[in-house]
């Protein structure tokens, strides 16, 4: 096989990508709806373009479920707290299914009391944060999702990683189309912008990371810590952003914050995290008319859109991208490289489930 | 008078530069409720080192309500939408008065049922976001305010001022303490700080505004617009988080967006500006006991503020720069530049109000 070849994805379906994904979390010991909400939540990641968080977290989450850091059978509970409140008790299990069961909590609670707050407690990695105010959005709900990780930032003005990337997500429906789609970390890049850089042999951009000692780098390989959105000079923007979502995720739920949580990646994969999550859920029909809103929505887009680009560029509204993308893998597939298809391929001899069939 | 001398400030009382305030809006024909919050949040933005946004102001203020454009004698008006939900009518007056009032209904909806979202429409300019978050804190809520602006900060990938600088607040309360505080403009910089860098004669950091023509600039006095938080690279982040709030506060009020709205600065100071903001509130206690959030919030801030620092820095929590200001204001005085004692001094004869009395 020639090397250019070699570099080349195959594709597969959603519907095949999906269902692997499924029948390999239950042939770990899976329970049905949590496998099916895993299942759903990377495949359509995958599908949205976001490789870095779509299919290729399976084998972490199968890592996970055998090494008895998730729960593959979990109890999730609902308290209601107040009109608008209430809180997920994820039982250690799939962060995907204990924030698709939260954020329908909250679409409840928003269609009862015109917004609802859900906070998520004794959860686990869920993937893209997209995802959950998406299922929000597609209902007819604008959703705002929060959640800490484990350290990999600076502070403001810190050497060493402590905040995690805690990303912020928000949709809102846009009436007729696709909705609007906002899913950033609130560090400059996510860590695995790193690991691609690496493999590519490429420099960073500057102001990105720093290496072991706290110093700005640009190799890829000495990167210890992301610094915060910002940069040097205007990281505690970043970083402010990223202590707010740590009050909101875990102080507010009572979990551990960033630097007391256990590391994703281990070596430990036996502890649960106790990871927590916080999401709002608004109807804006309480707000302004849906006339209204469908108008001030699409003439915002439109006024956004038209906006006078820089030279072969084009400026897109927050999920414009990854829409495109959509469009394209659900009629060509999505693309999966061949490191990946050989350790899907392995997790499929371990655990005596048909492989996934590849076209170009 | 000396040149150094010249460019020393001298110092007036916060109750002074208060009532001073309130006086000369007053003066202007401010009913009295209206005066005295924008004289409130003046005071306690200046007090809190936040100058940009403080007495500094007035000036401007007293143009917009004698122009016309700021409606003296408001009717506020509260329409609750839902258990959790509201919407107050500003009535063209002073964006400090409704937001007060739009955060306290707020924080009464959150009593009731653990959240509460207020918009407000028919508004104008109401200093810093900071303020109406402190007054959630303050009464033992956690707050987020948003509000957008008219255009001074590029789309990602665009060449011309587009969006506001619209910021984003949030306050929690930390028992014992001072709130935690974040208020920040989702640009790289207020448009503000790029004039101190033209009246220092410096020139800016790199990434921070472009030309008129769109390229990229560090002269301050070439500057024409500003880039989202995130610069060149990753400017989608800050320009993703400015469309949050145009959805949030304009669509979602059926309020103007960023580049319909009327410029703050001018010329035209005769119509209102129909700004629209939007606060939530929340009662922490829904979610976890007050005795856990205790130990969490001061936990987290111990292990933030004992982060190792950069030579010569130290890790601070957002809020805490300001809080040791205010400490210091408090006893010594807000200080205020010759050239502003100057115009206040001017706005005083043309008011017909006691001028403030200044000490070193």
């Amino acid at each position: 096989m020639d090397e250019i070849a070699d570099q080349q994805p195959l594709r597969a379906s959603s519907d095949q990508i999906s269902e692997f994904a499924a029948n390999a979390l239950m042939a770990a010991g899976t329970q049905l709806d949590a496998a099916q909400s895993v299942a759903n939540a990377l495949t359509e990641t995958s599908l949205r373009g976001i490789d870095s968080h779509g299919i290729r977290l399976l084998l972490h989450y199968i890592k996970a479920v055998q090494g008895g850091r998730i729960n593959p059978n979990p109890k999730l509970a609902f308290t209601r707290s107040g009109a608008g409140t209430g809180i997920v008790d994820g039982d250690d299990g799939f962060g995907h299914h204990a924030r698709y069961f939260a954020i329908d909590r909250a679409v409840a609670l928003a269609q009862e009391t015109g917004i609802g707050a859900v906070s998520v407690i004794n959860s686990s990695h869920f993937g893209a944060a997209g995802s959950y105010v998406l299922r929000a959005a597609h209902q007819g709900f604008a959703g705002l999702g929060f959640c800490n990780s484990d350290s990999f930032v600076l502070a403001h003005d810190g050497r060493h990683s402590f905040h995690g990337t805690n990303p912020i997500a928000f949709a809102a429906p846009v009436p007729g189309e696709q909705p609007f789609l906002l899913d950033m970390a609130t560090s400059v890049v996510p860590w695995n912008r790193v690991q691609d850089y690496l493999m590519e042999g490429l420099s960073l951009p500057p102001d990105v990371t720093v290496d072991s000692s706290g110093e700005p780098t640009i190799d890829p390989a000495q990167s210890d810590a992301l610094l915060p959105l910002g940069g040097t000079f205007f990281g505690y923007k970043g970083a402010g952003l990223a202590s707010m979502i740590e009050i909101l995720c875990a102080v507010m739920t009572g979990s551990p914050h960033c630097s007391r949580l256990p590391a994703m990646k281990g070596p430990d994969f036996s502890t649960p995290r106790r990871l927590g999550h916080f999401f709002l859920v608004i109807d804006y029909r309480r707000f302004v008319s849906h006339q209204i809103y469908a108008a001030g929505m699409h003439g915002y887009l439109r006024d956004l859109r038209s906006q006078s680009a820089k030279a072969g560029r084009r400026v897109m509204a927050p999920g414009d991208r990854e829409w495109s993308i959509m469009e394209e893998r659900k009629q060509r597939g999505i693309p999966v490289m061949r490191c990946l298809r050989e350790e899907l391929d392995c997790l499929s001899d371990d655990l005596g489930i048909r492989r996934i069939t590849y076209s170009e």
